[in-house]
Order: C-alpha cells, then structure tokens, then sequence
C-alpha cells in the first residue's frame, strides 16, 4: 500500500505569468491498494481499477478510471512502459481538500499524483526529471506541476524545441490521453515523452512569509481567463513585469522581508489588469490593500488565475482576510480563508507494508 | 583632493532588456582639486572649473563645463542646493578607459562620476539613495546608473509614480541640464529631484564567472537602438523573457555554475534579435556559440544596446574571445576584448590630503 501526497500550488503571485509557482500545504492525498482477492464487479472492470473519493467536489468527480484526469495519466505512463492496465485488483482512494477551479493548481496536483501512481503501481522507478516530462505532456503548463512535484518556490519553463531532435514536437493531448483511456486496449504505446522537456529551478523563500488563501465560492475556467487576455502587450507593459520579476525572486527569499521591495515588485500589468471582467471584485482589492494600509501584509495578487486571492503576509492574517471577505461578501460571494506554509517536501511517497508504516520519498530519487 | 572612481556596466544581460546591470572592472577616474591660486583664465571661466581628459575617444569630449556631462550634472547636483557654480579654482581631470558608444555604460559612469563631483566639491553629504535621484533625473534608465553607483550585479527599476505626489511628474531633461550650463547664472533654482525615483536590489553574482567582454571598433547610439525595436510585443516573446528573466538572476549566483541552465536562462526575444540591423554578425555569433561547442562558455549577449559582446565565462577565455573576433574581421571590423570582473564596490570616492591618502568609500554613506 501506498500513500501519496502532493501539495496544492499557486501560480505567478502577481508578475511572473506562466513562470513562477509556489507548493502549498493543503495536499492532495492517495492511498494506493493492490489486492489479490476478486470482487464480483471485477469483470465490469477491464481495467483493473477502482477509484474513490473524499473531498471537495465530490459530485463533479468522474470516479470511472477511463475518465478521471488522475488514473488516466496514470494508465498513460504505464502504457509508455508496456503495461496496459493497473495491477489486478488495484484500488485507489483520493481525498482532495483543494477547490477545483480556483486557481490552486488542483488539476496540476491530479497530473502529478496521477504520474506518481503510474510510477509506483507499475514499479517504475522514474528519477523526478523524467516525472515532470510525463506530468507536461498531460499539462503542458509547468508552473503547477514544477511546484506540486518538486515543491517550494519554482521557476520554471519548456525547454526550447530542438530543430534536430524530431521526437521533441508538441504532442496533441487527445494523443497522450485519448477518450476513453483503455475500454479497448488497442496494445499500441501512446507517445512517449521527450526527454527533458521542462526546465525548473528553486528559489529560496523567506521562512517569516506566510500565504494566506482566500478563496471565494465561485470558479474561473483557466481557459476562460486566458482567453481574456491580449494576445499583444506595449513594450511599456512588458517591460513594468520584467522590471519586477527580476527583483520578485530574489526579495521573497529576504530575511526580514521588506514589506515596500515585495509589494511593488508583486506589481502586474499584464495578466490581472485583464481578469477584472471575471471577478469583479479585484479592482478595488490590489489597489486598496498595501503594506501601509495593512500592516503585516508583503503584497497581493490572484493565485493562478483566481479567484483565489493570494495575500503574502507575515502577521494580522485575520484582519487582512476579514476585508477581502467583506468585499466579496457585498456581491453575495461567500470566502474561505486558510494560511498555508510553502509546501518545502513536494509531491511525496510513502510506502506502508501491514503495520509498519516505511518512507520512501521520491525526492530521493531525483 | 579627490579622486573619485566609477565603474563601466553592462546592462541587460540577455532577457533583462532594461532591467538588470552589471559593474564591471574597468574605471572611469575623476582627479579633482581646488586651489586658490588664481590662473590666467580665470576672468574666461565663470563655472570656476576647467577639465583636462584622458583615455579613449579625447577628440570627441567636450571639455568645456558648461557642455561636459560630468561637469554639467555636478552643476545640477550643486545648484539644487543653491551653489550656483564650482569653488574657486575648481579642476577636474578625467581619465576615461570606457569606450564611448559602444553599450559598456560609459554614459552612465559619466553621470554617476558628475553627481559624485557635485557631492563633493559642494560638501554636501547625500546619502547613496538621494545620489541615485540625482543621477536618475539625468539618465532615466537606471540599469547602468545604479550598478555604476552601487556595484555589482543589480535589478533596477524606477518607482511608480505617486499620484498624491504631485512632484513626482518626469521633468524633460532640457530643464534638468538647461544649454548653456550656466554661462548666465539666473540664480533660478533647477527642479529638485523627487526623493525615491528609483529602486535597485543587488543579485548575489559566483565568484567563478568572468565578463568577458569583446569591443568592436564602432559605435551604436543607444537613441538608434532603440528606435529599431517594435512597440508591441506578442504575449509569446513576452512570456519567453519573463520565464528566463525569473531565473537569471538566481542561477548567475550559483557555485559552481550550472552551463546549461545560464545558457538557457540568458536566451533573448525583445531586443537582441531586432538589433541585427546594427550589428550584422550579432545573429550568427549568437547562434554559433554555446557551451556545447565552447567549453567555459557559459552564456553571450550584447552588452546593453552593443556592439559590445560580453560573454559569460569561466575559462579559455582567449578562444572564446578569437571566435568573435574572426567573425568581426571578416567585416574588417578589429576588436579589442578584456576580462573584466563584477565590481563589486561601484562608485568610490578617495580623500587625498597632502602626500598621505585617506580613503572615504561612499559606500558606508548609504
């Protein structure tokens, strides 16, 4: 039996769109059973796999193997390496306590667990780089699945296509998980990852700063949010967010933070500016919060593309999450609060044999 | 006696089209004294102050103070605080190795070396952070001031302007460093800068990397470098620098460097490759060179708006050096090239009294 964790993430805090992602403590949790007892729905089961479920969004849960993102990716790795279904009888239960569509990286952290039970059901034994080459076939977005799976505080981008290298072409995903996942298993391989297709780098993080999520009861698509934005940019604009990315990575690593160097290298102009239109509370909410007006607070920004709102703070969490509460609570928008820790560990593994439980973390094996 | 020493820069560095500079180890030198004793040319000089130069570029220096850049910028530094010209008998004499034109920061230099002369012929005493305000109101592009002030490898950007802050409004240049000088002293007070127009962070740099830096014989204006390059940018390219400006500044500091993740992180979508134009070999030197075909090669960019090539390296500098030399003589360009380090120390300002030298670092006064 295995247990595997991976924690929820956030991405961009403010300038650094489509680069830069944060592992948080809320974590997505599997415990993985491989039996050798049949139970009478096992024919109906082709392959080879229950699935459960516990958390949030219970009813939008797709529990059926063939369809739900996180076995799916699973079967797509074991695939690449010839074995065409789950172990017999391999039963899974999820118990996820991160919001789908909030921009918390829930779906990031489904492809990472799902790469990591491909991984341990089929006895693989992938180093974490060729982990993330699977993880961004499925999501070709790396933000999320850098931080989820490697944890703490990434940047991270695709490596550029080499003009030699013909294997190393953008694979459409109804190719890497094709619909439905294995009710036939056709016996063919689905397309193998390149090698090293993302790039990914740690940063250090202040351990005083804390992250407090906020998180209003309503979702935003990620494809809605980016269909927002212009597919154009003013040299002026550009260059406000290399200014401040530039300096982001380095004065969150601050011990002391300064509250001033964070909240204006947290400064954006080109993705939230845009995303007004899908919540419409996040005007006045980055331009009437600042470490002035609220002490404790470094600076604020959407998580991914929200609605979550994400306020790096030191102190006074309470109080900085009763004024973005009341602002939503005035358009009928109910919050949950939480203050997360930088999740340091990632995306782990944990085998349990009977009763005692022993720890392997993946971490080692990069 | 002063002598007053400010180092070259390089701005840019790949991705961080105005954003990030590097001090580098070669020196722009004030030598400046006072005398009383009175010379001849006295009644022709109502500045009270005559300039001597030497080092690179001579015929093209102005040497008179009410058109030299460094000597006007003292000049706007002393009449803000009501001096309205040097102390009889000022004399400065530069000694300038930078050459001019060429994107290694000498414009800068001169600016910092100005605000310094006004420091100190006025007895003034302004911290660091005000002398950047005063060098920023003269050159609004804080990459190579602030390196040049403060040494070492910085990101900088100016700070939003304040709209309570009514003073806060860019002054035109023309009314910061009216023309003439100051043949007619008016007595008008010019405008004061605002304070905290600007805003650095120093990066760590590893000690095992060298600049090289490879000078072409020609000039670029940095006005035409400027001019070549697009207002709109696609969300693309954009997203491009930003994900290597994100990692930059963290792996230049890494020890021992990692050659793959610097070469990856220095590649360049917004100004590099619209400069071609300007500088004909820059696209195949670029292309041609990596650490796989140059080893100690760790990465190469134009130095600011070029022509200069800095390289990033930890050995075999010479042939790193020869492959861009050779590309430039199939021109019949010639080059000079030098290894520089990160001068880590920026801007300084030695007392010399009599025979015996004392030394004041401005840099304690920030």
């Amino acid at each position: 039996m295995w247990i595997i964790k991976v924690p929820c993430s956030s991405a961009n805090i403010g300038p650094g769109f489509d680069v830069i992602g944060l592992a948080l403590s809320m974590y997505l949790e599997l415990h993985v059973s491989i039996t050798t007892s049949q139970s009478p729905t096992d024919q109906l089961n082709p392959l080879n796999c229950t699935v459960t479920y516990s958390g949030v969004g219970a009813a939008d849960i797709d529990l059926n193997p063939e369809n739900n993102l996180l076995t799916r990716t699973a079967l797509y790795v074991l695939r690449c390496h010839n074995q065409h279904g789950f172990p017999a009888q391999t039963h899974v239960h999820i118990h996820n306590p991160i919001p789908l569509g909030r921009g918390l990286g829930s779906s990031g952290a489904a492809v990472v667990a799902g790469v990591l039970l491909g991984n341990v059901v089929g006895g693989l034994n992938l180093p974490k780089p060729r982990l993330l080459d699977f993880a961004l076939m499925v999501e070709r977005h790396p933000d999320n699945v850098a931080a989820a799976l490697y944890g703490g505080f990434v940047g991270t981008y695709l490596n550029e296509l080499d003009p030699v290298d013909m294997a190393r072409v953008e694979v459409p995903l109804a190719e890497v998980l094709p619909q439905p996942a294995g009710g036939i298993d056709t016996g063919l391989v689905p397309p193998i990852p390149p090698e090293n297709i993302g790039h990914y780098r740690r940063f250090n993080w202040s351990k005083e700063i804390k992250a407090l999520a906020i998180i209003p009861d309503f979702e935003v698509s990620t494809a809605k949010a980016r269909q927002v934005l212009p597919t154009e940019y003013s040299r002026k604009d550009m260059i406000f967010n290399l200014q401040r990315i530039a300096l982001l990575t380095t004065v969150l690593s601050d011990s002391p933070p300064d509250p001033h160097l964070i909240y204006s290298a947290m400064q954006d102009r080109i993705h939230q500016p845009y995303r007004a239109g899908l919540i419409p509370a996040l005007p006045s909410i980055l331009s009437s919060m600042s470490p002035q007006t609220h002490p404790g607070l470094l600076g604020i920004c959407l998580s991914g593309a929200g609605p979550t709102f994400l306020a790096l703070a030191t102190h006074n969490f309470e109080s900085i999450a009763s004024v973005i509460i009341d602002r939503f609570r005035r358009e009928g928008i109910s919050c949950e609060w939480k203050v997360l820790e930088p999740a340091e560990d990632g995306a782990t593994v944990q085998e349990v044999s009977g009763d005692v439980p022993t720890y392997r973390k993946e971490n080692k094996l990069s």
